[in-house]
């Protein structure tokens, strides 16, 4: 079949308009387990934080305004009627001329209105001393200050990190409703392939993508059910897809989609249901035989086998629709600026991506060295890079000092 | 007791030099299972990889010399003797104006030195045109191209992400021996907290810490034991440290430290073993009666129990301890730039932190606006903020308008 490629901008136009994905669904776990979960439903407070006015210091809860004029030399004298307790309610009542003691924290009790630090009172049995004056509500959290009873805390689709479990747990929560982790299954095709872990058959190199993917689909909240390498023949293929489908809400594949003899994927994937295959083949470099299929609302996602053209491919194409499908934001990649050391070519009208590694020279200006992912540096080299550089499909090469865009692995590829 | 406090780098100071925090153990795990751990060795690769000569390309492989002078109009003729799979080793032979038909992959048989793209070439059963010269190793990816036998792969300490279990993977380990997982038990005390989840009593709040610490645990690399909130008394809350202690490789408290009257932690502590606190209190606001403790070779911190102090406190004193506890690098804090809003203040002879939030002005500038974490704050506004900056003790405010270093919470709070 020859037809024009899809540019990758149509191909991720295709992936977003015919899989139209949607977060899979939600569970409520316990919040000591949500760390790195997205919440499925804004969360709205059901009581004031705090549930009540309390001290900020330890010391006297007063009637502000029998301390007015109070100083260092002429203190106002009160009577301490009790002392308030920190975690029970008080029965305590602060008449007129009177004061409580208190600790921080503590409920101020009725009739009293502001709080006086210890140090500013000097205390003989019931008698108190206060060498300063205070105002209304002085040193008094006011109830629902910190966050009041229907107020909306997050909205769905928050991450949860510590400081978003410290605010729940503040309102009460110890459990939280999340979307469900999609479950990603990802194999490995090909003749040559063989399973790491086990001794190396003549001709055959160790399956690297099982691996890489599985971790990235972890990287970016998915579960991956790890299915190894699949033989390169159609039944056996199509078994492995069929089981793949029943069992995971996304099926990751490497090897098997270029153009050689072998090259049964594509094929197997379009005979497996509807709608079928979204596209085979994007005008990129590398990464060129990427395919996309979506069978009975799960996506496929196949893959070339080179290492690296399967990690691009899956950062490019399926990293979004796998977040998508755990309700996460399509996390902003980091960029950087820096000169490109040496002039980069590229594919003629293919979108083309060259790896990089970034250092900085002597004027302390950052410089991204390509490195070498093509054929002769599967693996080691990507190891190394530390982003890509992206050229666009009508631009023939950027020249060595140019300034480029790098877009960072960090934890995304 | 009255003594002059630590300043915020004696406490870091000490605590490197006391508490000699080294990784744990070591495990070998399922490299699937080893996402965003630590490598506890060296890895040295055991074969090479390819571990032979490739073809890069579809097409035939040939005596490279056999192809000289070849081009679009004077083709060479060469006898095919055979079909080289991939994945299997070759029995075939190629000699002079000979060659054989090759998939990407397959392993360069005897006698041939280079590949030839099938497009160069038109085949008429045996007897085969070649329309373009090849050089030796042309089209051939090298045995031992991409990693040699006996390269050193990964040096202990490495974090394994994505790419790095591709590179683990193609040298054929399906497991890595890794840091094994620090332990923490997290508590919270005080007579003013309740678990969330359960009714709250009158005159308490939820607790929040116990939350908050174990997701940021979690986040650095740790597996929090939650151990919810332990009444203020000295025997129950011994006896809560003891078993932490016990099960746990480093115990977090917080509430409990300040100077009120039910302020036991510290001295409970102290009485635990040896050697014993190694400081209670530094100057910082907020965060002043932080306490650091070691027991038996196992480190306790006990912080404030105002939320943001403790997670702060937490980020500048346990974390540190944590990743090198866990063999993790201690992550670098992502630092940006930003104009303060308005005037901030220090408390005197502290180092002060600052919760501020981000926000961009209409000349595209970043300006941090300073957040209240106060008492009347605590920890709504903590959710809020995006960052802390960081005044010096000898400093006694930074004036508004004033450029000034942000340090990002990101995941690392």
């Amino acid at each position: 079949m020859f037809r024009k490629l899809l540019t990758l901008d149509e191909a991720k136009e295709a992936i977003r308009s015919r899989l139209n994905v949607e977060p899979l669904g939600v569970e409520e776990i316990p919040l000591l387990k949500a760390y790195d979960r997205v919440l499925a439903e804004s969360v709205t407070a059901t009581l004031d934080i705090p549930p009540f006015n309390r001290s900020t210091v330890d010391g006297y809860v007063v009637r502000a305004e029998d301390t007015y004029g109070a100083d260092e030399t002429t203190p106002v004298k009160l009577k301490v009627v009790g002392t308030v307790s920190v975690g029970k309610p008080s029965r305590i009542v602060v008449g007129r001329i009177e004061a409580a003691e208190i600790v921080t924290g503590a409920p101020i009790p009725e009739g009293a209105d502001a709080a006086v630090m210890v140090e500013d009172t000097e205390r003989k049995k019931n008698e108190l001393k206060v060498f300063a004056s205070v105002t209304k509500d002085e040193n008094v959290m006011k109830k629902g200050a910190d966050i009041k009873n229907g107020e909306t805390i997050f909205k769905a689709g928050k991450v949860l990190k510590s400081r978003e479990a410290g605010v729940l747990a503040a309102i009460g929560k110890s459990k939280a409703k999340v979307y469900t982790i999609p479950k990603v299954a990802v194999l490995s095709t090909g003749a040559e392939v063989s399973e790491p872990g086990y001794k190396l058959p003549p001709g055959k190199i160790y399956d690297i993508n099982a691996y890489s993917l599985s971790i990235a689909v972890l990287e970016n909240g998915g579960e991956p059910i790890y299915s190894g390498v699949v033989p390169d023949d159609r039944p056996r293929l199509r078994s492995a897809l069929e089981q793949s489908l029943a069992s995971a809400d996304m099926v990751l594949t490497s090897g098997g989609v270029s153009v050689g003899p072998k090259d049964i994927v594509p094929e197997t994937i379009a005979s497996l249901g509807k709608p079928g295959l979204i596209f085979s083949g994007i005008a990129v470099k590398p990464g060129k035989p990427a395919t996309v299929a979506l069978i009975d609302r799960k996506p496929i996602f196949s893959f070339p086998g080179h290492p690296t053209s399967a990690l691009l491919m899956f950062h490019l194409l399926a990293r979004p629709v796998l977040r998508q499908m755990s309700g996460r934001p399509i996390a902003e990649t980091q960029l950087v600026k820096a000169f490109i050391k040496t002039r980069i070519f590229s594919a003629k009208g293919r979108r083309t991506f060259v790896m990089v590694k970034l250092n900085r020279d002597v004027r302390n200006q950052l410089i991204a060295e390509p490195v070498e992912t093509g054929a002769s540096g599967a693996i080691s080299t990507l190891a190394k890079a530390d982003g890509f550089v992206e050229i666009p499909e009508n631009q023939q090469f950027v020249d060595s000092d140019e300034e480029v865009t790098v877009t960072l692995f960090g934890s995304s590829l």
